[in-house]
């Protein structure tokens, strides 16, 4: 089995591609950051996700971005809510944390070249989502090319290694049918941006608004516990 | 003023940027990791200069490399005394950090993009270095094209980051002369990867090495406090 390091959130995208990976035979190393975002609860999800499935191992990593901040994420600053798809859909929101995966992918890097592993696995996307520049199918290329020259590999002239992409070009809705596809309870999952402390989500941020899209057009129901009912 | 972002970690070379990057006129944010090295020596040492400099501010980031372990400046590996010119000279040695630089960069990267900074400075080298393969120029363009996508300016087409290595091509001599011209005084600064815990070098492994023959080459006495007299 080829060793990939996923990058694991918790949320619906993560854990679809986790269960993507795994049935596509990779042997798993999960990572998720505990990196000064608003909630817990996150990585109380990872954790849930993490158990459920057969991953090698799971490695939470402390940073602090909150050092830097300039994010509604890492900064106190209001997430906003019930933007609608036309503002979501363009410009560059106030949730974007700078460098965030970049930061990410450099620990996954690290741990690959440690663990002789092929494939690093993101999951990032580039139709449903949030207008992040570190999203974007030419930053992930870069990136990519980038790793090949920083480790020993690229000196040695062996195992390249790959950042993975699957759901780079589907839907949410795509998404949510995938993992269908693959048995995922999205009922462990949570993609809120500014969930309660006990975990129930918002409904109305960003990730809210995208996800329940998603499982409306993928006429899946919604299993998401939200704080409030939503529309 | 252009702000910059500087990676210090209180060695000679890094030292000797600041200075140089101080008297080019930039405004220096200077960034320092504690990320699980052997001693905390070299955190003082960062420490000191940065006091010593007029920098505008100084940050020191906690990461644990020892997650990850695979060098021995991260996990329980004797760090290599007396090797010699050719054996320093090639080959990939044992205190390779695995994807230190990309990881150190990326967090420059957040810090920069979130100060409107245009450069990041890290003091690399090509010539008498240690065989990493986050040194190399090659490595560097391709870190350079990344982070320009990577972030907001990428999307927006505003504010290019420069990923600045004004000691790529110099020899240790070079850059101990360039510090000399400067002012640099170099006994503030601390290069060994084993120092003693009140920060004096071996003298013996390849940094203290290198290090050594740059003020030897330079015609430079060398101000060095070693654990035990050195030949």
């Amino acid at each position: 089995m080829p060793k990939a390091v996923l990058l694991l959130s918790g949320g619906l995208d993560s854990t679809t591609m986790l269960a993507y990976a795994i049935d596509a035979g990779f042997d798993v190393h999960a990572m998720t950051f505990r990196y000064g975002q608003r909630h817990a609860a996150e990585i109380d999800a990872a954790r849930r996700v993490a158990r459920h499935y057969p991953v090698r191992d799971h490695v939470v990593v402390d940073i602090d971005l909150r050092t830097f901040g300039g994010s509604a994420l890492t900064a106190d600053i209001d997430v906003p809510k019930d933007r609608g798809d036309a503002d979501i859909a363009h410009g560059i929101p106030i949730t974007y944390v700078p460098a965030r995966n970049t930061i990410f992918l450099s620990f996954c890097l690290a741990w690959s070249e440690v663990l002789g592993a092929s494939d690093i696995f993101i999951g990032v996307n580039a139709l449903d989502y949030s207008g992040y520049p570190d999203c974007r199918p030419e930053y992930v290329e870069a990136y990519e090319r980038m790793a090949n020259l920083a480790t020993r590999g690229g000196v040695e002239g062996t195992t390249p290694v790959h950042i993975r992409t699957p759901l780079m070009h589907r839907t949410k809705a795509e998404i949510v049918q995938l993992g269908r596809s693959l048995g995922v309870d999205y009922a462990l999952t949570l993609s809120c941006y500014d969930p309660t402390p006990d975990g129930l989500a918002c409904g109305h941020c960003d990730s809210c608004q995208l996800r329940r899209k998603g499982f409306a057009e993928a006429g899946v129901p919604d299993p998401t516990r939200y704080a409030a009912p939503v529309a």
